[in-house]
């Protein structure tokens, strides 16, 4: 049988980040072949490993085939290559072979050196600047007649995650995304490494559901401001107008959130909470004439915090400030997410997906819902760093602010 | 002590649709109470009731949301007056004591005669053509300086349903929304209705999520488009991204449909899929040059049926025909909706919830999803006419095409 | 047509009860009809009220369906005759008219007298003891020959839960079971109300499952136990088991509890827990020869609270104490709720669903687990009492602990 | 630093087993560290592969941990002894370095010769009869004053699963636990490999839940049963109650299964059905005297399908046939698991979890069930062979049954 081959190198702690035995699986699983070259297993801990793989494959379509996808895994073409750049020729429309990107850190061989690909996160393109010698992730939508993008398999480097061996933060929740588990411990955890990333004035992002607010948990968030643990909020139309009408009326869904009961029909107050920012004009001038007093939305922007709000197709009102336009929303969290060290997603599906879409990996990202479902959806995106927590979001916020006191 | 009173009717079968004591549970929860001034039970099951209650408050805030609250059950000022209305003097703002609509039949007075506001929907603002003698629904953000908005709760009546004793098409899912019922007689009920609806050439409306890709089941939304079954569809980018993709490459989101492996490492083909559209520009030039052969969009467009995809912050892409804009992607929705007679959501959770939101109540409203916490949330929507299955969508699809045929 | 009447009345608080609209609906679902022939509404909060129904239906059958049912909600037979019953002939057979009870308070008039039906629980029937005037709940399998056995519907009466008006502890949780809620005051109320259980020495059972230990949150039952707050334990192998096992390994499944690891592969401790008991003998001779030190069994031994642990087909072991005769287990669980006037359910379905077998109605019911489903299925049967609180298990009680201090 | 080491051989699938890997995995995670001493890795997809890893740990304590876990994967000490073994001396407790078993096949080395333990489970001990070179699983409770108990690691190989790279019959459903796959598929799979099973008449046995009958799909197990698909069957007191209930009254908890629709009140029509069996004696009986004319339980006897029934303390009744004792019901369960070669749980958790409890490895294991938690907590027992499904049981069940045909 005529076959067609390749040699890849893989190094690093490929053993105990799964790496090697998963290069093995993904050769094989998709019609391939292989065998070990030169194999070095690190004897310490500290060590790193080496694996040089001559890869078998029938035809060539399976050998790109397994090569784009063990790529993702860390392994390099044994001839490095510079990377293959293919000219945009429609706006917002990518050449066929166009490369998309994990969200790992990526580096591209241009004139015959490594180049770390800025802002990386997953899904989209890279396109080249080779005079300035820099990559960057583009959206397809936003490409432009004349990009360079990469295509192909040449000259990338993928550089996966490490499992730590030592004493990790999140190494006990990722193991396993359940309910059943000691949650007093990660929450200490969580709180640990916030202050570490505030120690060094990193940025911490909160992505925040509604449930937040209707459980009464709005005001653990408002105080997380105040101390200083929030620099970025992720939402929508439902948190800020839910905030807005427990700041103004009390309630949440029309439920008084001192006694837990329904005290008004219906969706009435909510409106109202729109209406009455709509009227005076804008989140800000409700601050300044003193008809919005307190709340998330109040802290936020008191403490200069920006607020991403993405409208969605479900919004009543909206309430102003809530970006209407998808394009435009996803925009503006793509400049806010930069230098995020840190995400705390809670009670949250729409946003906290739309937030891992644009997150590089490296940032810590916790979530944390009661729904085994949606932890599973959110922390099963193929990063080390996502660890999931099927807890009650109310007593998650409250027992965080315990942990860091 | 001095309380403040109200005397109010109701009328139809009141006792059956729980009307009655539903009203009488929110005036005394509201901290009010009743004398039962006259009342006349029907006697046989066409025969309607009658009820005249007087309700007393300790003041006119307590009663004033009394009336607001049971409003919504049918009850009616007994003198009753003229609708109010309050003139709009900022744009997108309604006055404040504006009336917020339920999705039931709603009637309002003018110059002494009730009548029907149009397109009524919930959770929106009235607006009065008194010359024309006509009342419409309106969205707040729609709202022009100068309309009339109905004010207060005078000159307002509401319709409730009136549950039917007899063999009611959706009477036995309604009882409960649960996994463990007979499926089986509930699809052949839906099928029944079907083929009722679409004798008299009526609307049927279709929500539809990616799971029905995934799964396989678009072949089934596909065959009842062909035997007109659907008059319109209401999705997102991802359904129609990734039926793109199964009808490009033969996979959803990397997994070939027709063996169920995962043939391709995650998210490439549904990037292709997009970028392929996009270069030919629009999903009818994608038909039209005989690139896109197969599928849902396909035969929706081949049978002029309207799909209205909207938008939401964690698309890629967007494929053509995505609407980006929130407000836009709510105005096609409210002007495809007029006329539908039966909506059938299907693995959707995001465009069901905004289905649900401009829906009038006399719709047939059929919501399945195998997750019981999203059927809940949007069959609990306060209308008799949701029936909630909590089942396997393609399995489901499947059992309906059978039952139809 | 001709057809069959009876005439029944209900009275005490049948409005806000619902107990009057529910039976009518009930007549009318079985093919009955009603006249009211007179009705009373109470005209404050504290009056009853009073309804006389005829009811009229097709044939006797349908009638006697009518009047099994809403007998459930209070209606009397106008005609209060003795209770009728009918000899056992055969060991654990019941007469087959035999009536089934509810949970609610139940009166059975014997020799003219009402006379309460003592230990009342659901789907039992009820055994005569006319000499003495007195009348018990008897389960099928204990009904000996000669027992007099309750049949039909003569004589009967059951006396619903009256919503209270007032401030009511549990009030704001009935309203609907669902995470979105304000769970800290939930989390109030109970723990005022376990006080005041305590402050007349009433009774106070909990019902654990093993996610109990396995999220670490036995410290904090341990804790309950040494303040009083546990009368009776009702629980399975699978909680004994791992609290022996934490307290004798420090881990739970092998997760060790202080630290979050796994140290121990699979399964191994919780065996070597239960070896290690058995080879003492009994988890009370543990105690006394040091092996056991603390955790909830030592706890609940060490201050006489009884713990009946029922086995279930999935159990290795099994440990000591644990009763692997379900009849057995049933009646020593039949025994320990005598007195109890509070029942907390946590993380537990088996045995939680057990409970509420043999519990009164009366008894003030939370039931507290993070999956929605499991505490829909134990609130909803259909007592007033029971309150739902989908939430995580530890942080519950750990909050709990907090809310008592 | 003073370190002691052992060294280990691995062979045979070792690979894409991820044998290898997770060989490494558990020995860092543990605290210890390796060098690959030999390493061959099979060139072709037949052939097998070799590792021999010298493991060093910090002391005694941790490499017994390690050596222990890694021999559940195939580690095998090089210097293979005879296994070791300690008489018991209590009954019913295990010697306390007891060898706790997985569900793998098992071989212990008996006087130089490698033997296999016969009727394999997981968590059991293994007894030895050196006379007759042979070894047998057995619980803890039966143990015997004299039994010889597999003790500490020498002597013992487990040989894990290999995992086949040709089109596999669960391959495709192992990868993930969804709802979002293409059921269809899965079903025809199933349906192939019972066919196949049958062709040799290999045992399938069917754990139930009484769903399957609440929602009608009754009658799709009946079928089956006619059609010579079932050999065995295991439930509890619920399904029977309710497959006689349906047989004798067209009802399930008293709803009509061909309406849907609540016929009676409560659960008396369970009671009725059990009271009626035990009235006439046995189940046997009440075909013998034409009381229960068909439903599972009458096709079963009538075809000699044994099921075994175990109580739980949730039961009403209970239903004649039913097991009362866990211990008895156990080894009904290990007498009638033997042979058994693919296992079919539909709806049922605590009765699929005592199933998984005795099956041995290699039988093919299908979970279904609607509930995404209950199939990820039964598939997830660490065989290779469970095939977990997130679907419907009617409908599954339905779709089975035409797959068969």
């Amino acid at each position: 049988m005529h076959t067609v081959h390749e040699v890849v190198e893989l190094s690093g702690h490929i053993i105990d980040s799964w790496s090697l035995p998963r290069a093995w699986d993904i050769i094989m699983d998709r019609g391939g072949n292989f065998a070990v070259e030169e194999m070095r297993v690190g004897v310490s801990k500290t060590e790193t490993s080496y694996c040089r793989l001559k890869i078998e494959a029938p035809d060539y379509e399976v050998l790109e085939r397994i090569l784009s996808e063990i790529q993702q895994l860390g392994a390099v073409l044994t001839h490095a290559d510079n990377v293959h750049t293919t000219s945009v020729e429609q706006q917002g429309v990518l050449p066929s072979k166009f490369y998309s990107t994990t969200n790992l850190p990526t580096q591209v061989r241009l004139n015959g050196h490594w180049v770390q690909v800025e802002d990386i996160e997953m899904d989209v393109a890279i396109v080249v600047d080779e005079q300035q010698g820099r990559a960057f992730c583009r959206p397809m939508h936003e490409v432009q007649i004349g990009d360079q993008v990469v295509t192909g398999h040449e000259g990338i480097r993928v550089q996966p995650f490490e499992r730590n061996r030592e004493r990790e933060t999140f190494a006990f929740m990722q193991s396993d995304v359940s309910s059943e588990k000691v949650k007093v411990l990660a929450i200490q955890e969580i709180a640990r490494q916030m202050k570490e990333v505030r120690a060094h004035n990193g940025k911490i992002l909160f992505v925040l559901g509604p449930a937040v607010i209707h459980t009464g948990a709005g005001r653990y968030i408002a105080e997380l401001l105040r101390r200083g643990y929030v620099q970025v909020i992720f939402g929508g139309n439902a948190i800020v107008t839910h905030d807005v009408e427990s700041a103004l009326f009390g309630t949440s869904l029309g439920v008084d959130l001192s006694s837990g009961e329904q005290v008004e029909g219906g969706h009435r107050n909510h409106l109202r909470a729109i209406n009455a920012i709509r009227a005076v004009g804008s989140l800000e001038k409700a601050i300044e004439v003193g008809l919005l007093r307190d709340g998330i939305t109040y802290e936020a922007l008191k403490h200069n915090v920006p607020m991403v709000l993405a409208g969605s197709i479900r919004d009543d009102g909206p309430m102003p400030g809530v970006i209407s336009d998808m394009q435009a929303a996803q925009h503006r969290m793509r400049e806010e997410v930069r230098g995020v060290e840190m995400a705390i997603m809670v009670a949250s599906m729409l946003h906290a997906i739309a937030t891992g879409n644009v997150l590089p990996a490296h940032v810590h990202t916790v979530v944390v819902d009661i729904n085994q479902s949606v932890v599973t959806k959110l922390a099963d995106r193929g990063s080390f760093q996502a660890a999931g927590l099927v807890t009650d979001a109310e007593l998650f916020l409250r027992g965080l602010l315990e942990a860091l006191s």
